[in-house]
């Protein structure tokens, strides 16, 4: 790069600041009354939120991958402990190689139940009933515009990583009767 | 809990899966780019701006951790891979006894000002060149606001950690001479 560049004006700096409080410090709240008041994490939380939203509680990996923002590895491991502790299955989806489907079990569906109103009572107090109806609305709408160049550039790696799986299931012999235990 | 909860209206349910786009989302683009362009990550660059803003470069634990917004043992463990890598140095501040001191060192203001210009020039294309002024003053306003209500709730359960630590202090010898390498 051998243009200066263009560094944040001080009203720029200013809502550069402001907007991080909706990352890592409410994720920390957040976390922490969840762990405080119930059986989940806030990660545990966003997963179930996720598949309970969807027909029949299932979803592909890939796709919840985008709908939590978080990275293929994170994921990943999340997934697996979520199946230790019996919140969700993961399941190989056989019909057309696409990789693992993630199901949300009766025990997640209770634990989300159960973390619900502890939860949305939190998200009221620190967020929601801080702020006026018009700046909620701005703020969905600038979340938003955001939102839609965050899909596209985390859309482009999540096609890469994808690529990658694809590339590998084809070197694997998949079987095409259900293992399913 | 034995009242009905306050579940979210459509407007704030929209207001809130808006803003949600500020956290993992945003984090995992900047992150990706942060880690191709350059020898830090988004968490190693969080804490160097941090540490080039103070008198010094130099600031306590416990402000770090308020100023990231991480907990306690994320902070604690980043910082150990920080100072294996020559970013920071770490030093017990022996004139109080109140923990730690985190000190940038030459590598680290090397590498922050490396990392910079790619790094302003993707929070101006996702974030800021997405949105009007208009939307920057009012996101800043909101953020304002619930980050007075997660600085308090976050500084109570840092309070928490730092009287668990001193509770730990009174119980070891702490040396009253300079132990610096």
């Amino acid at each position: 790069m051998t243009s200066s560049p263009r560094w944040l004006s001080d009203q720029e700096q200013r809502a550069w600041r402001a907007l991080q409080q909706f990352g890592a410090p409410l994720a920390a709240a957040l976390n922490r009354q969840l762990l405080a008041d119930s059986a989940l994490s806030s990660a545990d939380y966003q997963v179930l939120v996720v598949l309970t939203e969807t027909d029949g509680g299932v979803l592909r990996a890939g796709e919840l991958g985008r709908e939590t923002g978080w990275e293929k590895s994170r994921l990943s491991h999340h997934l697996k402990r979520m199946q230790a502790r019996g919140l969700v299955r993961r399941e190989e989806c056989l019909t057309d190689g696409r990789g693992l489907l993630v199901v949300i079990t009766d025990q997640g569906r209770q634990a989300i139940a159960d973390a619900a109103p502890g939860h949305v009572a939190t998200v009221r107090d620190l967020v929601i009933d801080a702020l006026t109806p018009d700046q909620l609305r701005v703020l969905a709408e600038a979340g938003e515009a955001v939102g839609a160049r965050l899909t596209a550039v985390n859309c482009r790696a999540a096609e890469a990583d994808l690529a990658a799986d694809e590339s590998l299931t084809d070197r694997l012999e998949v079987p095409d009767v259900s293992t399913s235990s």
